[in-house]
């Protein structure tokens, strides 16, 4: 692999990075080290494109396409002409040969080693409800939340049973983190004003959407008086928030509670916890309960100075920090400025979080904004919301389609959909 | 069913029309109906979606997400408050009871209905050629063939043998009508300009795609001027063109020609051929050898004057008609003018197709149209093609988002993605 990247480029490398992972983590260590003439970088995925999460919740609910949230990992990745770009399941390590084994036999031969594989969705010994109660962690389980969603508004509208019918009408979201609030919003906009002419047996707005949070309130790690001004938001798009309420069963049938209630409904979505990649547990270190890796203030794997953990991977000892994008950009490229340190024999101080401020947003028009100094809430923290993710999306080359007509794209070369996702569409 | 229609709009209704199929014919049959007090319509389709199948190739070749070639049919149909839109698989007719069986135990009963269910891909008593070589009718073919694609260029550029990588280039495209050429001409373009610096191990435009057409030339529906100009337009993407060869075997590893050369290639892709849907069997009719359902000029079932079928789905005796869009689109407004005419018992004529014209794209910035009194190639027919194209699109209500960025669509409350397709993405 090294060996055809040095052909291409037709110099000499001093090292050789291999990235698993193309999130927010592993794109932001590729970028910074691309920089560096001498460094051969390899970025293997198992998918080939990227996909920018904080927006999943808007192709789950069938705002956006799955092709205007993903950057195909080649096009990020062509400007830099020493990254190269695999596609393929890492299926495991060897840490004394500084080895990566890939699916179909291949293997990657490393001077520095980078993990940032991400995190699942985790349900906390009980797997089994995540047939019925998908999370919402890649493009995939997006289109089939939506699927679902849509399909129970179909039933609804050809059954004539009113109790069943309120049980597909009804739409619960397990976990009061942005996620879930996310989308708990976002589907109350959905039937209180996009399907508003659609049907004709039964008025969209009777759907019941209710968020169910484990915990005293929601959004823990905003302050109260904007998880309150969240809630009201909430309120006015027909969300019934439920605080202080365990989850003790899941199945076809609905939800039942810890305090013995049952909730009949159809659709059932899980946003309640997540857990890290099994991938740290193929590097053979000590994991933290939510099987993240345990390393260094530096990000760094005790005893191999020379693999480096970021992102939702990874558990910084001492320095508990929240499960977002900021970090793993901002770990991304503290690991690459390392890096480079390293090679040149320099010192470098441990990872430093910079909180940049918090943001969440509850349908339309409406979010939260929390700048420790400063809080906002209402249409202009969305505002800020709107323009602060369109910014990040445009860092993306293909995201300019977003914003343009097709006729346009004609024009300009660019194809964004390149994905590949499943069979069925 | 009737029954809730009826009490929707409040009045009595003196008929009730049936209409299977949300495609070009059976949308544009609802739509011309919806025009009638008095009338109650069922439109029903097993998707929720409506697929405008003349831009299927953009989907396939990643240029276009698969939302902005559909539109949710409850969207189209919400302005039309006597047309009901049901979701469900059509299992059977009881043409004495009047009845349309659809899955789940429901019937719907009718006093005029309409079947306009199309067609799929077909191969010609080789059925066991699509595992391998996909034809391109749903959307979820076209994210299959977009898959196979991409994954044949991700794996060639991790595989070391020239030979295999040789194969895993290869593209064939079987057929060439305007479907196989429109995908030959955009794999050309992908090859030869999108993926350009988006490889390491070898140079995109590498690629070899072949179009095979068994008859002695490509688009036989035009004339042989413009099917010639198409042919340099192809090759001066990359493509090559072979007529005259027909295909005798397809496995995992490529084609098997029947003057019995052999072309090793990973990816091929069906477009040689269509077969109407099963429906007309059901029917119990006469068929014709494409499946299609042998009907009068009138597009009536001979025997049932209160039964109609129309588009891909028929075969008007003593009438050939091309498989296009603009026959199921004018055949649906004639068969809604004609069930308007039998109530108020007025006579009507038989269907007469209007032939406005025929075009076909070939890559970027390339077409060929032909109006019968003057023909055109090049670049002017292309903005021809893409006005006409953008016009038909816009058609349907939320056709805008494919023009304007997703902070308007935001705004408009729109969102077009609302599609039902598999649980793979």
């Amino acid at each position: 692999m090294l060996d055809v990247a040095c052909r291409e480029v037709g110099y000499i490398y001093m090292a050789h990075v291999v990235i698993i992972g193309g999130g927010f983590g592993g794109l932001a260590v590729a970028k910074r080290l691309a920089r560096l003439r001498g460094m051969a970088v390899t970025l293997v995925d198992r998918r080939n494109f990227h996909v920018f999460q904080p927006l999943l919740y808007q192709v789950a609910t069938g705002g956006l396409s799955p092709a205007d949230i993903c950057a195909p990992l080649r096009s990020v990745m062509a400007p830099y002409k020493n990254v190269r770009t695999v596609m393929g399941e890492v299926t495991g390590f060897d840490l004394d040969g500084r080895r990566v084994l890939v699916a179909g036999e291949q293997e990657l031969v490393y001077d520095y080693l980078v993990v940032a594989a991400g995190a699942r969705h985790h349900y906390f010994g009980h797997d089994e409800w995540e047939a019925t109660a998908p999370g919402l962690k890649t493009i995939e389980d997006a289109t089939a939340i939506r699927g679902r969603v849509l399909s129970a508004f179909e039933a609804a509208e050809v059954e004539p049973d009113p109790e069943k019918r309120r049980a597909l009408l009804t739409f619960l979201i397990v976990g009061g983190g942005p996620t879930g609030v996310e989308l708990a919003g976002t589907l109350g906009e959905i039937a209180n004003d996009t399907l508003k002419e659609d049907f004709r047996s039964f008025r969209p707005e009777e759907a019941r959407i209710q968020l169910l949070e484990a915990g005293p309130r929601i959004l823990t790690a905003f302050p109260e008086h904007l998880g309150a001004a969240a809630e009201r938001s909430l309120l006015a798009l027909g969300v019934r928030v439920r605080t202080g309420v365990a989850v003790s069963a899941i199945d076809g049938d609905g939800v039942k509670l810890a305090n013995g209630d049952q909730i009949p409904a159809k659709t059932v979505v899980w946003a309640a916890g997540v857990k890290a990649s099994p991938l740290g547990a193929m590097l053979g270190a000590e994991l933290d309960k939510a099987g993240r890796v345990v390393v260094t203030t530096k990000c760094r794997l005790p005893g191999r100075p020379e693999v480096f953990v970021l992102g939702d991977m990874a558990a910084l000892q001492g320095m508990p920090l929240p499960g977002v994008a900021p970090v793993a950009m901002q770990q991304g490229r503290y690991v690459a400025d390392a890096i480079e340190a390293v090679m040149l024999g320099r010192e470098f101080a441990p990872f430093a979080y910079v909180n940049k401020g918090n943001l969440a947003t509850i349908g339309r028009a409406k979010a939260i904004a929390d700048f420790g100094t400063f809080q906002l809430s209402g249409w202009v923290a969305w505002l800020l919301w709107l323009f602060i993710h369109i910014m990040y999306l445009v860092g993306f080359r293909n995201r300019v389609q977003v914003f343009v007509h097709w006729a346009f794209q004609y024009l300009t070369f660019n194809r964004g959909a390149r994905l590949i996702t499943g069979e069925r569409g």
